[in-house]
């Protein structure tokens, strides 16, 4: 759940003018900078002040563009979510691979994007689940609703691998989705602490042991 | 990596004599604090304010009892590690018990110590892991440190799971051992999130069908 900020650019820029389409342009950038910030460091460790002063929009404006920091919260997990599962639909759909290798190509995917900013940028939703103990309680349920979002959809996917026996057949597809993403965070996060790739392989070799056909 | 805290007991003070009986004391209590407050919140979160507030110490006297902020986080994690580990011994030594089950009297303490809390404390190396974007650059040698130290020692466990068939013969046992970390991480992480042991079941269950013997 690294996530690649090609698809995120932000660009510094000044205070910001009253018109619709401006408003819309700054809103539009506070979002794209918090979702960066944000899955580099968390929501405890970032604070609305920094993503206003990178974007250059001044303090007291931060209602103008947003009802409430807990609004603008969830919004950022709203649009991680969206961006995520749009990366993660583009390996899975991929009817070109079969489906224990669209996963792969998916792992290998975020295995590049996490190297390409040096192990800096992790998972949005697993920075903000682990700091849930201090955030608002309603991005809880949030958060929930989008690791079992990324679950049912790779569920599916191995409902696929199950039908053309590359798993068992009585393998548990929804299970097995939510054993790799509950492993996956744990990855991620041990990749951004030790700045290598190693931590994805392993926890994929594994996961990849516990499904392979007996 | 969940902690319980009846290990430590926290006491509310008022502010602390001179005396060297007491500031070693209070500088016990403000460690004690820190364990309790990181595994819930992490650093980011909690700030040193928070933890001299509630041990009653006034702001201005923490270099009485620390040499920076940095050197009072590098003693959390250590006395995290230590508090551990001798928690994962306690369970990896018991020889009444085969290695695969010490393992598994592990997992169900643990689930046992989160149900307690309510799902509030989690993992204090892997809370700040997942901060370490924004924390001194000195604490990522020393939790990869820890994890090294844990993963060592249950490599160990699986050495001599495999001498007695209870894992395969082939089996890499310190890369398992890292496997186990890398997702029990996550699990914790989720744990917390779901108020439910149920992810550190899931991950349990699928670790457990990685390594049986084929």
């Amino acid at each position: 759940m690294n996530i690649e900020h090609d698809s995120f650019p932000v660009r510094r820029r000044g205070r910001p003018c009253k018109h619709a389409a401006d408003l819309g342009e700054t809103r539009e950038l506070l979002l794209r900078t918090g979702v960066e910030l944000l899955t580099e460091q968390g929501f405890s460790a970032t604070g609305i002040d920094q993503i206003l002063r990178r974007v250059g929009v001044p303090k007291g404006s931060f209602y103008n563009y947003f009802k409430s920091k807990e609004a603008f919260g969830a919004e950022l997990i709203e649009r991680y979510r969206v961006y995520f599962l749009r990366k993660l639909e583009r390996h899975l759909g991929n009817a070109a691979l079969s489906p224990l290798a669209r996963l792969q190509a998916f792992i290998a995917d975020a295995q590049h994007g996490m190297q390409k900013f040096d192990f800096s940028r992790g998972c949005l939703a697993g920075n903000l689940g682990q700091e849930m103990g201090t955030l608002p309680e309603t991005f809880r349920a949030q958060l929930n609703a989008v690791f079992a979002d990324w679950q049912d959809r790779l569920a599916r996917n191995f409902e696929v691998a199950r039908a053309v026996g590359e798993i068992a057949e009585n393998a548990d597809c929804l299970r097995l989705a939510a054993f790799f993403w509950i492993g996956w965070e744990g990855a991620v996060m041990r990749a951004k602490l030790e700045k290598s790739v190693a931590p994805l392989e392993i926890f994929a070799d594994g996961f990849f042991a516990s499904v392979a056909r007996r």
